[in-house]
């Protein structure tokens, strides 16, 4: 089945309304929700028999603030500027930032907050000070990424900004999904499970028109009279396309994510003359915390040597354990502050010793190279600096008790959890673009079909692919409710 | 002007032939003179008024063996197994190879010296043994790449595979290309210069039957009764495809190319349904040798830590300092190894001194740091080990000889050479493929418009793309000849 049919194939449509919505999840629901809000007719086509994508599977932090705030940024007592929202996300993804995307979103994030809780997602009034992937105490509001680790803590002011559903701890997914999904059916929207879209239909204009999408193992046609939104996820769980653009993790990869996650729409896209960019780019998690006092461990390559300041957020360890030779990571710590890690069960302690030197010679470290840098290391520590890396002081202690632990975080024995963050180019308002930038009408894209605010592992932070998944798919649905209505032909 | 057209929107044909090849550089010379010598009717069109391309440009070595040697390897007294060939390879491009690609290659790459000879081309019975870009002996056989460093010279036995036109230096482009495109010219093809393709034109079937060029500001129809072949370069004059495709090099790379690599034919590849892989790969080229005596300095990054064994390829190093820490890189050398690089005449010495202390001060390293690296490498140089890196004793010496000084390669301030290795998903027949690997009918790519055997710059040896664009340009052109012929609707 060709992924884009022309119009003049179709003989009948089965449907029609004004804004079809391709997939479920947190973009589609919310795309779908503000199209309807908007006075659009919705239909949702979803693959599976119940909605949540893979934002049902996630926590649901959102990564938000800006505006002075959010509401629970400011009730807490944090003041969040827009500038210096605007000014961490550029800081995060650098060249690879999309400006108008960005600037788009850290002028709305704090609005999106409300929203989401005018859905009934209950927010708790509560802040964790502490250093974890998920608050586990109920409260609604921590620090999620590199806010206050270096270099992002020169180039913004630290604020937190993971927004978490109350005492949901890891379910905040289905929290979240369950009051949207609750609003997009008190909306009106039309929602079609086990519905598999299979193709989008293109005017002779070059428009998109409508889908062909298969329910009850019955083709349909679809007539769309103000666009066609794709948000069916990324394509971590297709096999032959993580091959093709990430191979250097497909094999070591633990893939995160829903099956769904197919890439289904960024091919469709693509073959409506979409132009789908860093397809090669991944989130690669190496959860060395919590506990926390992980932390206080450095890390090392199969060089002995340092190569990042330890109290960044797990996704920019994954990213640069990936850089190092032989994809080999080290963690190094003493009997103070080791502990068995929460995550990864897989870690294994390669070495255990009552000096480093045994330590050094039992792992088959370069002689000396362990050595050098342990002492290196204590002796600016006991200062509460970290020349090389600028790892934060509240992170800095010497590590002098025995016995002494090194413990493997190489790529290929702790197959991290991985999932794609290439996409379809678009404007922030949802318009699926082409290699030109030119707007393919009536082609709209967001979550993780499109390449979003997070683009490279390197600067990405908790919570920012819920909040860009929602946020954006808003922006598609307003966007594509507010086009002129286009007529099938009759 | 769409960039795939319908066949049924052609009214009138003005040019009818067997196979259109799209580019006249080293993989559309080669597609088309073996299309004509496989007696098909071949018609060229080039963009520019001569022909050439980035081939023309290059010193036009070829990355060739297997088969126990090529011709010239094995009278120059060079076994090279097929086996050896393909390990080298292997090891070079890993989980990014495509082992289909790479076994045609190894098995049919000493005849393809034969072909060149054959062309004419003037090859020299002479092997220049040192550390060059290109030898400027006049001899033809040379070490291009990284066979003789870790890690590549434990996966195969280090063999010289740099093809290079005898006594050319740099010129070796116009004379291979010269020779090549007077054997077209001989076959018979029809040149177009002048000739800009700007469309394919797609059958019923999906097929690709022809393409839509300009000549004298006019649009021209062409039929191609057995296919196209896209042979239009790479994308890195594209800048708004390298903005999208390779942000982190777009604005500090020196881009290395003709004017028409604009990505021309990648995008009517995608546009024809064809799947672009490695779009984020390329050619990050830091020539810190010759004088090959630089290589006895050391690379360390802003923490003053080595981070490669030194006697690489130039491209390998550019893919390393890139992974740094803000993408800087210094060497260190001493008084007795020092001289002015040949290339990259932007190097700037930032720091000179008589102590590695005093150099480490002015250069604002982290104090120690260069100090215990310049300690630790030395001690070990002269047992003639590098523990950390395994750099080859040839190249291992204490630098020990004041005065001492750092040398700027940081990336921002280098500006290296540049060009785009992402391209069009193919078979070794040259068939372009959908991102489910299926084969578009009628549809060729070779050069950098394809995905190549050269994929990352971790594992680029000079000579690899001439070798590739010209191969895989033949199989290109061998196997469009080989398909049925079609015939234009009367």
């Amino acid at each position: 089945m060709d992924r884009v049919v022309k119009l003049e194939q179709i003989e009948h449509f089965d449907f029609i309304t004004d804004v079809a919505v391709c997939g479920y999840g947190g973009a589609g629901a919310s795309a779908a929700l503000e199209a309807r809000r908007a006075g659009s007719e919705v239909m949702i086509f979803e693959r599976f028999s119940s909605g949540g994508g893979s934002t049902a599977l996630s926590a649901c932090e959102m990564y938000l603030g800006g505006n002075g705030g959010t509401k629970l940024q400011q009730e807490l007592g944090f003041e969040d500027s827009t500038e210096n929202f605007y000014n961490y996300l550029m800081a995060c993804f650098g060249k690879y930032a999309d400006e108008a995307r960005v600037r788009k979103f850290v002028d709305g994030a704090a609005e999106h907050f409300d929203w989401a809780e005018g859905l009934g997602v209950p927010y708790k009034r509560g802040f964790y000070p502490g250093r974890d992937v998920v608050a586990m105490t109920g409260d609604s509001l921590q620090y999620t990424g590199n806010e206050r680790a270096y270099p992002f803590n020169q180039q913004a002011q630290a604020i937190p900004r993971g927004h978490l559903p109350a005492d949901a701890d890891h379910d905040g997914g289905k929290v979240l999904m369950g009051h949207l999904m609750r609003n997009v059916v008190e909306s009106g929207a039309d929602i079609k499970y086990d519905a598999r879209v299979l193709s989008l239909i293109q005017d002779e204009n070059k428009r998109i028109c409508g889908l062909l999408v298969k329910i009850d193992n019955k083709v349909q046609a679809v007539y769309a009279r103000q666009g066609v939104i794709l948000a069916m996820g990324g394509f971590i769980m297709n096999e032959s396309m993580t091959k093709q653009h990430i191979p250097q993790l497909e094999s070591i990869c633990t893939r995160h994510g829903n099956p769904g996650d197919r890439g289904d729409g960024i091919l469709m896209g693509i073959a409506a003359g979409g132009n789908a960019i860093h397809m090669g780019q991944a989130f690669v998690g190496i959860a060395h915390y919590p506990p926390s006092d992980l932390t206080y461990g450095i890390f090392v390559n199969e060089q002995g040597q340092r190569f990042i300041n330890e109290d960044i957020y797990l996704a920019r360890l994954g990213d640069y354990a990936a850089r190092q030779t032989n994809q080999k990571a080290y963690m190094f710590i003493d009997n103070k502050y080791y502990s068995r890690p929460d995550y990864h069960e897989t870690t294994e302690i390669i070495a255990v010793g009552e000096t480093v030197e045994e330590l050094e010679r039992e792992s088959g470290l370069p002689e000396g190279s362990l050595q050098h840098t342990v002492a290196y290391y204590n002796q600016h520590a006991e200062q509460g600096v970290d020349p090389l890396f600028h790892k934060s002081a509240d992170w800095l202690a010497p590590l002098v008790t025995p016995p002494f632990a090194l413990v493997d975080y190489s790529l290929a024995t702790l197959k991290p959890t991985c999932f794609t963050l290439g996409g379809l180019d678009t404007l922030p308002t949802g318009e699926v673009l082409t290699a030109e930038r030119e707007v393919i009408e009536g082609l709209y894209a967001a979550g993780r079909t499109a390449s979003g605010i997070p683009r490279t592992g390197e600067g990405y932070a908790s919570g920012m692919s819920v909040a860009d998944a929602t946020f954006f798919g808003r922006q598609a649905g307003i966007s594509a409710s507010q086009t002129s209505r286009n007529e099938p032909p009759v």
